[in-house]
């Protein structure tokens, strides 16, 4: 197949499947989700990333309708009737409707949630050419460490990137606090030491910002959880986006204005390990 | 029918309803929606009601699919496919996607939007018992002026009001602002002037909280649209709640404490002005 649509039990190809008027995704984006890379037949870091999905839905009061075992299992099964070879990898689940409820923002306690996955062809970038982003208001909720379905401002921050013909956005809070962008994270270097935003409840923890942080502690070179502002990301010596679907790239623009480009090696040594790490685990 | 769902053209019985798992609601709850009462075939402040709903999409760059005379003449035909005679009648669009598009946070200007049309039975309340409510943070984005489907915040404090025995969540910002509540606006009466949060980016301005407010005017009672904190509300002569599904309400019990019940006849003449609006408009 080459893309596949799966819905509480049934699957086929994307384009046809259908799904039920009355899940709550409709009325409420009433749902998380979680996604990455597969290549070879192998789901990159999919431990990490189905243990996230389940804090996520914990973290909602949605209930489960699998284990996660029983979930690793299913998207494996899945995996086999794909055409290609290099996938991504994405799944969500929704708030669980006793029947057909009426719509209510209400809900029933431990009614087990409905599963979705999708399998499209993806090819994850090597990072070799830097892009260029965009700073946006970050007018989003205080619940950005659980991945949901409510994506409205990350929808509409990542058009504005587009229409700048920019890669992504990068969002700030008032103080000009830098937090991700629309959906990456964003860090910077600067005198050899990696800068990043906490993993609190305004940034979503990516799987790859911890890749990237576990990269620094094997190359020996120093990270700082604390909160950057727009004035230290023009000034950074490296501006570094990392996201599943794009392990590892610098910024060379933002606004336009030329950024980074001071600690090549530094970078280099980075996005090489994160990109060897990926291919060495779905070779 | 009982309960209709309309998508895209097709309208059947809901619990029988299928949408295509592409739409945008379900991955990004990229949509908008208006809601309202109907009773003997009219549909409540359905001007103002549609008004707002073409607002909100217009915030979102989301294209309509029809115009407002032809939503309004869609809506009409499809209250005669009805068994009862009192319905709430719900519509939303979700952002257009050009054919199957994969999964993207980014769109297309200009597509039509999808639009989807539930109609369910439903009896207003007349507002002569009190309710109580709770209080909770308000962790919602900056677009509380627009009525998204990115509801997962109001469905969180919904159900911790369900929970506590209670009808509504009354939510504050810093400083303990409170803004409104989950689904419904919400006042108070302090020395005879009806106090409410301005119709900002914080709160949804409600069609009920425009119809107080004229109301107000009507009976030569003085408002004030500014924000005011949590002790005022606690302190209140009045404290009423008002969303198109119930009028106007009073409370009388906030997180377990007794609050109100001091303006008795003031509350008295505006749920009867109210209430007397809608039956007559509704006869």
């Amino acid at each position: 197949m080459k893309e596949l649509g799966y819905y509480d039990g049934n699957f086929g190809p994307l384009s046809e499947m259908q799904i039920p008027m009355c899940d709550r995704a409709s009325w409420f984006g009433d749902g998380v989700y979680d996604a990455g890379p597969a290549r070879h037949g192998v789901i990159f870091a999919l431990d990490e990333h189905v243990d996230r999905f389940f804090r996520s839905a914990a973290l909602l009061d949605i209930t489960m309708p699998l284990t996660k075992d029983e979930l690793k299992a299913l998207l494996q099964r899945l995996l086999r009737e794909m055409d290609d070879d290099e996938l991504f990898v994405y799944y969500q689940v929704t708030r669980g409707n006793p029947a057909v409820q009426k719509r209510s923002h209400c809900y029933e306690h431990g009614v087990p949630g409905k599963l979705w996955i999708t399998l499209t062809p993806n090819k994850i970038s090597d990072g070799a050419e830097p892009v260029s982003l965009i700073t946006c208001e970050d007018t989003r909720f205080l619940h950005c460490n659980i991945k949901t379905l409510n994506l409205i401002p990350s929808v509409m921050a990542s058009e504005k990137a587009r229409d700048a013909g920019a890669a992504e956005a990068v969002l700030y809070r008032p103080g000009e606090l830098v937090t991700e962008c629309a959906h990456s994270n964003v860090h910077i270097l600067k005198d050899g030491v990696l800068k990043t935003h906490p993993a609190d409840n305004l940034i979503l923890g990516g799987i790859a910002r911890a890749h990237l942080l576990r990269a620094c502690e094997a190359l020996s070179i120093p990270t700082d959880e604390t909160a950057f502002t727009l004035s230290e990301l023009f000034a950074a010596d490296e501006v570094i986006v990392t996201s599943s679907s794009n392990l590892c790239i610098r910024a060379d623009r933002i606004d336009g204005k030329v950024v980074g480009g001071k600690a090549p090696e530094l970078f280099e040594r980075l996005r090489r390990y994160l990109l060897d790490e990926y291919m060495t685990v779905t070779a």
